[in-house]
């Protein structure tokens, strides 16, 4: 999966297991582990070996349509109590990606239409790969929809790892860097590290190198001088969840990002399925925000980078103001302001 | 020097060495190095070891000083041209940090009024001497000036570390922070770590944890996001150089924290000695912007962060532009714009 100048992937279904790229290794170690419980799905996720909101509402999928498949029992209402338990425990896994309730949902709503306790588990697991299947030509398609957004800018931000191994494939945000690859469209990708788990420095660097794309890494203290002496002309970043106002929590930092596109007059761009839309959230205000913990700052690699005791504060996501994003990107097209009105039309009608 | 609840400082000295805080061990250890020649002074600033554009100037000032101390020769010309040389290599050790030149130039002037090689060399450890007590001073009134200005505002943010240990005593930046506690003013203070050398997260979460001040560590993508969920009133840094007309160099990072003021409607303040204005940078376009090494950013205290070959871009500086800032803080009162005539008037006649 991740020879020279291929695009890597993350995930990969083998009847009794899932195999993951185990992320929290890269770039040092290329790791793969097998998934075959619902605590090794749920621990994957957890511990961020699996990330990105689209890869974990797919590993979400399989981990509860695979647990589902071993439940011991003939009886179907039996059979639902103890998947809404595990459906309900994997939810819990993290808590702001909306694509994991978006994919869980999925699968209940297939046990509306079954008979049996053998058609559920043969079904859930085929809606599991229907999911990982779709996701990789929603990825496709948003791509071929931001390389039209960018026109013939080239020289482009981005933040965290909105990747192809966040996704099935391709990605969201770095979906279109890919594309043009294949293409033959050449951009010159700046990657923000991306503190405190380093997602762009660890991930992105590495994927887009995997690939083939020109790509610089910088801190993201260094965004706003970047964008000034290199001449970036525009900001795309991916999304765990969007508003029903266009409001977008993503990775923290992005706010920061969009604020300094606003002030420079560039574009500020979101990437992102439309499962990530959460309907239910009005405003970003809707949306909760998970704290992590300390040792995300205080430490680094093991190695202790600031006074133990010392109080720190660790939002893991920030909200974007609609009124900062130029556009969304989605696989059904190109969403821009008002968004209230264009979100409502493309995705509420759903 | 580092007992709990008091101001720490990172310079002593002691007639044959300057006494040094290590600030590349902090906070993991506190320890003290003796600088004895030319070459370990040299050392010391090129490595980080003492860093913080006063702190630098003083040391420079002692190093050249000490240097000179040692010359063997009782011809007055030869010990200029000897003084020269070493001065022109100590100037070669930071590009950016104007006081590092301005304490430099102080001690040459001293070499315009002296008749014996030996009165040079009085002279000389005198006027470093006098350079490092009048830094204290003048952090004081930057301090007492920056009470005024931050009025009752109580949730300040700052990068970098412009404080006690980055100049005699009291700080910059920090010096508020350090004058409220003695006054029982009590300020919250968010310190962003700083990357890629980590100096909020090793050292102002460090020194203002000894000092008793209340410290809030995040990392820089944070700042956006902190300024709006903590209702952060003000941002206040310090400055390696300033240009005539306002346009303020400083740690990377620090144009985003000016431009997230503007964002958000808070004030930003720069906090500097006088020294610190170059007016012969016109604007901050004249301002050279050192680059460091690549390891900086793809290691983390020795661990790989990123793929080894990953292209990267490393300015450890970036131009903060004048408009952006609210008031420059000085030891001679608070500068406002228009800048090219307020710091004409109050730096330009020395």
């Amino acid at each position: 999966m991740t020879q020279t100048l291929t695009i890597p992937t993350s995930l990969e279904w083998h009847e009794d297991h899932l195999l993951i790229l185990n992320q929290q290794k890269l770039p040092n170690v290329v790791e793969y582990l097998k998934l075959r419980n619902l605590n090794e799905y749920y621990e994957a996720i957890v511990s961020l070996k699996v990330r990105g909101a689209p890869a974990i509402g797919i590993t979400a999928a399989y981990g509860l349509a695979q647990a589902a498949s071993l439940y011991e029992t003939e009886n179907l209402n039996e059979f639902i109590t103890l998947f809404k338990r595990d459906k309900k425990y994997l939810a819990d896994s993290r808590p702001t990606a909306v694509n994991l309730f978006w994919a869980l949902n999925r699968l209940d709503q297939v046990l509306e239409h079954v008979q049996t306790v053998n058609e559920a588990k043969t079904d859930l697991i085929h809606t599991a790969i229907q999911i990982h299947t779709e996701d990789e030509e929603v990825c496709r398609m948003i791509g071929e929809f931001a390389l039209t957004v960018l026109d013939d800018k080239r020289k482009v931000m981005t933040i965290c790892n909105a990747g192809s191994i966040a996704t099935s494939k391709y990605g969201t945000a770095l979906s279109p860097f890919h594309l043009g690859r294949e293409k033959g469209i050449g951009f010159q990708v700046f990657a923000c590290e991306t503190r405190p788990v380093l997602q762009g420095a660890r991930l992105t660097a590495w994927e887009l190198q995997q690939s083939g794309v020109d790509v610089t890494l910088i801190t993201d203290s260094m965004a706003a001088h970047t964008i000034k002496e290199k001449g970036v002309e525009a900001v795309i970043v991916g999304a765990d969840r969007i508003a029903a106002n266009g409001d977008t929590a993503n990775k923290i930092g992005t706010s920061m990002l969009a604020i300094l596109c606003s002030h420079y007059s560039i574009p500020f761009y979101v990437a992102a399925p439309s499962s990530t839309f959460d309907l239910d959230s009005k405003t970003g205000e809707d949306i909760p925000i998970e704290e992590r913990a300390r040792e995300e700052i205080t430490t680094i690699a093991g190695s202790i980078i600031a006074p133990e005791n010392v109080p720190v504060y660790n939002p893991a996501f920030d909200v974007t103001s609609n009124e900062l994003i130029a556009g969304i990107i989605t696989e059904k097209g190109v969403l821009y302001p008002d968004f209230e009105e264009s979100i409502g039309r493309a995705i509420g009608v759903i």
